[in-house]
């Protein structure tokens, strides 16, 4: 047995320093808790959920293990948490309000949240049942929900390939159709599909819960017909493993793809297919259909409808940047408490007092404004997401004003989800680092509780539209608006969220644009109204340069890829402009929106440094964009930074309530620094006596291989040796 | 059994697209590699010792397994690695020249790297030898380092605590004196100490080897001598551990602090002491003493030998300034290699072939910049380390020469190192997670190498002096360089590294500096002297900046702290602007210095490429730092981003042979994307095979979890349900 560490006890009150600074808020953090949590009700509601998953007697959510187990026991027991947890949803009636669904009730997301552990099944409810959903015709869907939502069928969405990723149009696997009669195989009743990864790169890589969970795949492949024609990919619902004994069907070969940097949980899985029959009605037919002659048609679906299944995707990416939120507002939750605590440096050369480190103005310039982000992204997100239903629901009356959605509106807020989602993702996956780094050698510790947030979350800037990628989408649609312009055609921009470059892009196009930002002191530089405005300016200039950069070159006689290609750095700077813009705005308009509702005047005023500091913050981090054309001066330069200070100074005393306002308990926060009683030391501590490598005294590497070094003397020098 | 996936064997040919990159190198890649290397014989020499190590019979050394492993059992087939590796040495005779010791061969660094996995030892030749080399007297080193030698004792530096970190003066362990004939413990001849770890907070925490593998530990405690006067810290040679069974020594409770983020090999450890005696000559007593009376006396040395001390810390840091450098080489050969091979996106509408990612400009912007850096910080890195130790050798002359070094110099080449670090090793860390992005999902496997590499080398911003807190040092030093300018007592200076500020500084202090750039057209954009100019005016421009902002806050009544506190974001800035210069100025002069010797004019045409690629994506993307003074106006901005496009074509066909000069082997990269043959998606496919979760089929979760939810119906919708 290891020597046990004498830690002294572990103290039942808070932290000194912690509890100070909760006595220096000069707002009610819970009425922004409610805000989070869309009402008070809910905060009541999302609490109960996860008092349910914490004392649940089967003590199988407890994550005080989870850094020392190997990844499969983790994969296991996560499958173990899934199946309890729908054994309690049941016992609860989560899903009484949805025919039994529980993935589509309103407290699912809350009891996920609540478990903080990921679960194998994920994709299931996130893509799998969607799909069908949107995809899929009435009878299939009366066919396959009913086997969902009693979870006999658990579904994967396979679409990337090991060759392939974003470039849908470049997927190599097939789905060749097959007439009722044919010889061999494929031969069933109606037509069937022979699915086939017919080359190395073709092999179905990285979907979640394909490996070793799911029992289904809704798999996209491309169509061959009847004819032997290609009609480009669709989906198709593939058994892949038997519901008796989940063994795999026939001609399906499939498998976890390995451990990853973060997110092991899942088991994220490769799936080759040789000749594998399925129905002909196993394609999603809501859009297309095959006949049983193999004849394929395109169904005349409404305008609206086709729309609709596109809402879907910006959805997921409106998700996204609310995950954004959530994590950042994890990883200063961690980061700010533990710098409240944590002292370093003397106050002076004499003093033997410490500085508390959240003191160092450096500190605070790296912490607040990810702060800041965190409580931004939010508001972002909650509008995005109401904007989307808004026109899901225009949409699904299809009515005069469903129909009156233009093209131009939907392009819109896809360059709003996309630009979001590209700069949100990767502002949390760096600042969720950088809180990391702020808590110095013990955020490299697991029981930190960062490293396993932000591997995890790493996947976030590549999935869904590579962060990379999507600014070239944003700008696409953007260069449009540049045109619509030229030719005097702006009505259907009015509506939209890129509205507010249709002035300046008019005025540069026309040379009038002389603008410099109108601040004639520090304090002015202190006004939403004047950063909005820098932000405007920014980016239309910047999209203009873009939109002229291409031009001149074609003009000059490069190949229109060749141009594009030569402006995709440039284009990333845009869509990075055209974030911020909508950042700060919705930021600052969310604030005003809600003031008087959930939050009174001392949340707002709190609120509203947050957002002053995310304006002048990003201004100063990218100061170039505003010092190039002389939209700004070096003296205005000069005082953003100072006003970032002094916003640094307005925000410190609220610092750790900011934190606390977002209810995150110490069961889901999973951290030693994070921890609500700021009992730091302790919880490190305590976290190293479970390190299995502790297990025994002296440890598992002594006996067989140390012991040879030291007492056997494999080391010792005798001075006798030869050359290699 | 689980299912194997057919993957259709392994190609024997290296990958189409990489073969034909290679053909397009204008350079010698071996020029290069023996440049990396310091000459031809020592590629040899590392591809022998790299040769020894992959084709050991035992196997120990092949790492194929290891992303499958339990952190524990890495832990112990490390420990094994480090025996086996003792025993080669011996067996070929490394060592033989140092009299036995193998750590201060100069293979044993080129061995190390070869068996390219992490080993717990590490902490006994970087630090504890060294340690006892610098600071223990004659006759301990007699006694100590033959034992350190033969592996009989094994050490670790065990200075923070789990409350105390870079704050040296505000550790808690005490070291107390103990006459002979004392009643108690501690009676031992000639005195002893009683180590303690007094408080929760003073307990070791973070030592590398300290858990589980070292016996002794060299322990930075607070002194009291006989008097019971407390002198401060200094070091004490601790027994952990006994020689015979490595069982803890009565009052030592040591282990492992758990799993980190990354370098899990490694145990690093805590140990709390309680009354643990050890005798008073187990203080390391070169510079101090204490006697058989408890009386405390400081030796008088030269000031040469205690400025060898602060030498060696500086050599650490160079040394990771080395280590930023290869991380990136290794980083770039994945993802450069990994971009010539990916395809994806059609090269038009109608085509069907796909363009090589390593083609897309937003690529190659985001890599060969890093490329560049790993080359620029190679030139810096061997250029320091010469500097430090031709100061080194300088001062064991003691010479009058030695006598003449100033503190001046060496406080700049502190300056120079503690710049360097910090933004060398900021750059790296977010420069490999950069490379992993750029290889999108594949970048997500812990088979595509990314993901070890990346988790071990996050500590480097964090050690050996955090990255945000080396600046202040930094500043602090070029802000007695603005002093001595205003004070005319600038000789020291003129033999140092920070040379280059004195002239605009100068000019600064005195309003005559109203300098801008002189480039007059793009073309002259692309200069090296330009750039340099640059840079220079840049860093005075800032440093001036902040000691002016320090005077005027003092001025206007603000406290020295504060006004200090307030400018620590600048002094940021500062730090980096110095590191800027100075790495643009080695790497172009080291280019020029290594012409016609190891590399040809061929390699100098591209190095020089790669230089000027560096120092125009740096002012790129810190323009504003150049505008805000107008030193840079904006057509001059726009020229450099021209400049870098086209720079990037240049680098184009070259890339991968510039990663292939690496020389890393793919035993040593262990990357499944970033192989020489390029053979990527068989490796990703054959990786997943070794997956534990793949061992049985179905998964290891069917018949206990998942089983009760697809067949035994937990799941199934019964719709009787009660309410929470």
């Amino acid at each position: 047995m290891a020597r046990n560490l004498p830690t002294g006890g572990y103290p039942l009150t808070t932290n000194s320093d912690l509890a100070n600074e909760r006595t220096k808020a000069t707002f009610d953090p819970n009425k922004i808790t409610n805000l989070f949590d869309g009402s008070p009700t809910a905060t009541i509601r999302r609490r109960q959920l996860e008092a349910l998953i914490r004392n649940d007697p089967t003590n199988i959510f407890c994550n005080e293990d989870n850094a020392y187990l190997h990844r499969t026991d983790r994969h296991v027991r996560a499958l173990a948490k899934h199946v309890r947890l729908i054994e309690l949803c049941r016992s609860i009636g989560i899903g009484s309000k949805t025919n039994g669904e529980v993935v589509l009730d309103e407290d699912w997301t809350t009891i996920v949240e609540a478990v903080a552990d990921d679960l194998p099944t994920y994709l299931h409810w996130v893509m799998f049942v969607p799909n069908i959903i949107s995809l899929c015709d009435e009878e299939q869907q009366k066919l396959w929900l009913p086997m969902c939502r009693d979870w006999r069928m658990i579904g994967c969405y396979a679409q990337t390939e090991v060759g392939h990723g974003s470039n849908v149009r470049g997927l190599e696997t097939t789905a060749t159709f097959v007439k009722e009669g044919s010889k061999g195989e494929g031969d069933i009743k109606g037509g069937s599909w022979i699915i086939n990864s017919p080359t190395l790169t073709s092999i179905k890589f990285w979907p979640g819960t394909l490996g070793r969970t799911c029992n289904h795949a809704m798999v996209i492949a491309k169509l061959i017909d009847g004819d032997g024609v290609d009609r480009g990919v669709h989906n198709f619902l593939v058994q892949t493993r038997s519901l008796q004994d989940h063994s795999l069907m026939p001609g399906v070969t499939c498998g976890d793809i390995g451990p990853k940097i973060g997110y092991n949980n899942m088991d994220n899985g490769f799936a080759k297919f040789e000749n594998v029959v399925i129905p002909r009605r196993n394609m999603a037919m809501r859009f297309a259909t095959v006949d049983d002659d193999g004849t394929y048609e395109k169904k005349t679906v409404s305008d609206a409808a086709s729309k609709i299944s596109y809402i879907t995707m910006m959805q997921v990416r409106s998700m996204i940047v609310m995950g954004s939120s959530k994590s950042l507002r994890m990883g200063t939750t961690m980061a700010i408490r533990y710098s409240a605590v944590r002292r370093q440096g003397f106050k002076s050369a004499d003093s033997k007092e410490e500085n508390q480190i959240l003191d160092y103005k450096q500190q605070q310039h790296r912490l607040f404004p990810l702060l800041a982000a965190a409580y931004c992204f939010f508001f972002n997100a909650r509008k995005v997401s109401e904007n989307l239903k808004a026109i899901e629901k225009r949409l699904m009356n299809l009515s005069d004003d469903g129909a009156t959605i233009t093209k131009t509106e939907v392009g819109s807020i896809h360059a709003t989800t996309s630009a979001l989602k590209s700069f949100c993702t990767t502002i949390a996956a760096d600042g969720i680092e950088d809180c990391r780094k702020a808590c110095g050698g013990h955020g490299f510790l697991q029981s930190s509780g960062f490293p396993e947030m932000i591997t995890a979350y790493l996947q976030n800037p590549t999935v869904e539209g590579d962060n990379q990628m999507l600014p070239m989408q944003v700008v696409k649609i953007l260069l449009k608006l540049v045109k619509d312009v030229q030719s005097g055609k702006t009505k259907d921009w009015e509506k939209t969220d890129a509205k507010y470059l249709l002035g300046p892009v008019e005025a540069m196009l026309n040379g009038k644009e002389e603008k410099s930002c109108p601040a004639a002191s520090k304090d002015a530089m202190m006004d939403a109204d004047v950063l909005r405005a820098a932000y405007q300016h920014r980016a239309a200039r910047l999209l203009v340069n873009v939109a002229q950069q291409i031009q001149n070159d074609v003009a000059e006689g490069k190949a229109f890829e060749d141009a594009w290609n030569g402006a995709l750095i440039q284009m990333s700077r845009v869509s990075r402009a055209h974030s911020a813009y909508l950042l700060f705005d919705n930021f600052v308009s969310g604030i005003q929106e809600e003031s008087g509702k959930m939050i009174g005047p001392n949340e707002v005023i709190v609120l509203n440094d947050l957002a002053l500091l995310f304006g002048l913050y990003w201004i100063e981090k990218e100061v170039g964009d505003f010092l190039e054309d002389g939209y700004l001066n070096a003296e205005q330069a000069a005082w953003t930074r100072a006003c970032t200070l002094i916003m640094l100074d307005r925000i410190r005393p609220n610092a750790v309530a900011l934190v606390d306002a977002n209810d995150i308990s110490d069961f889901r926060l999973k951290s030693a620094l994070g921890r609500y009683d700021g009992n730091v030391y302790p919880a490190i501590l305590e976290a190293s006596k479970k390190d299995p490598l502790n297990a025994t005294e002296p440890g598992p590497g002594y006996e067989k291989h140390l012991k040879r070094l030291i007492v056997d003397g494999v080391g010792v020098y005798t001075g006798t040796t030869s050359r290699l």
